[in-house]
């Protein structure tokens, strides 16, 4: 399988250390790709955004490695029979989460599709919202400070929906977490809303 | 394919009845059951759910219908070359959202496997949160009054993810939206918020 991938997703895998983990940790994470991808997906759709349409390869290739490194453990695992059909299970959900990562990789597909008048985005896309990836300066006043202080819902109507630092995803981020320096911040909402935010995560503006 | 289909798919699809719609309202309603489709079927395993299972079934099934529907009219609708490449796009994000609501009933699968110790909820679930459906009352005091009216979210944690209205669904329910007797209203949080949630939409409560 490794075999038939793109050359970008081996490089890809290639560049993840294996840090030995436990089935419960990587099913958690396939869980938690299974419904961001999807959502990124038609979003980068909707807003004809290559930049998020990266993200969903990314997370694909990381899907593919979560996926071969369950198949591993399970595999080292399996002792007696009630294990090996316990594990079984357990590939199935695997094996599902990995088809949703590469169909949400088919629906970005479409976006490089050259079309002289491309049809999508007008036809599905309905209100004022966008999305954007912004990357955190080092200049910027959010750094190392706990995201709630900035009300970003309330004073922008943008909603984070995933924030990459380096090769690992945090995928809802929770009221408590913190930005740091070079940290991917993926958000949705309002044109406006989000130029502001984009100007705060630049280091470009003190407040929202 | 609707020939390969089990049973019970073809008895739905026979149930819903043909209205015209436009390609863009169809794959908008395809885009909002990929999204919800993946959330339920996780869930659904996570709480070791079988009631949310059989509305992964359901929304599969309307997935299978919206895909025959978005062919028969983007066949009709190919005058010209450039249509038929722009429709062949189109059927390309529907065959993805088809795959992507498939994979989430392979993942609802797991459940009807029998072993003698389910491993797979103790495995993954985290949280005192489970996932409850409930039916609207006509006795109820939230039938026919705008949802927002009960501050469902800061009085019980609960977030309501989906509302069925007979075959029609309501994905991600607004602040307008208002319940009618026979609703069926799909709610994840802490249980003890869940339980007062139930009580007030069986009518066994007027506040929560």
């Amino acid at each position: 399988m490794r075999e038939s991938m793109p050359k970008w997703k081996k490089e890809e895998l290639e560049e993840v250390e294996y840090e030995p983990k436990s089935i419960k940790e990587i099913l958690v994470e396939m869980k938690n790709i299974s419904e961001l991808i999807v959502d990124l997906a038609y979003s980068s759709l909707l807003f004809n955004n290559k930049e998020i349409a990266e993200e969903v390869k990314y997370l694909e290739a990381r899907m593919d490695t979560l996926n071969y490194e369950i198949r591993l453990i399970a595999m080292l695992a399996a002792r007696s029979k009630e294990d090996a059909e316990k594990l079984t299970s357990i590939l199935q959900i695997a094996e599902a989460a990995e088809t949703i990562s590469n169909a949400a990789g088919d629906i970005i597909k479409i976006l490089s599709i050259k079309l002289d008048h491309p049809i999508l985005p007008r036809l599905i896309r309905e209100s004022d919202e966008s999305i954007r990836k912004f990357v955190v300066s080092s200049e910027s006043i959010a750094k190392d400070r706990e995201l709630s202080q900035f009300h970003i819902p309330s004073e922008t109507g943008v909603r984070i929906i995933t924030i990459r630092r380096g090769n690992r995803w945090i995928y809802a981020p929770g009221k408590g977490e913190s930005l740091r320096p070079g940290d991917m911040v993926i958000g949705i909402g309002p044109k406006e809303g989000l130029d502001r935010l984009g100007e705060l995560l630049e280091g470009k503006r003190e407040v929202l």
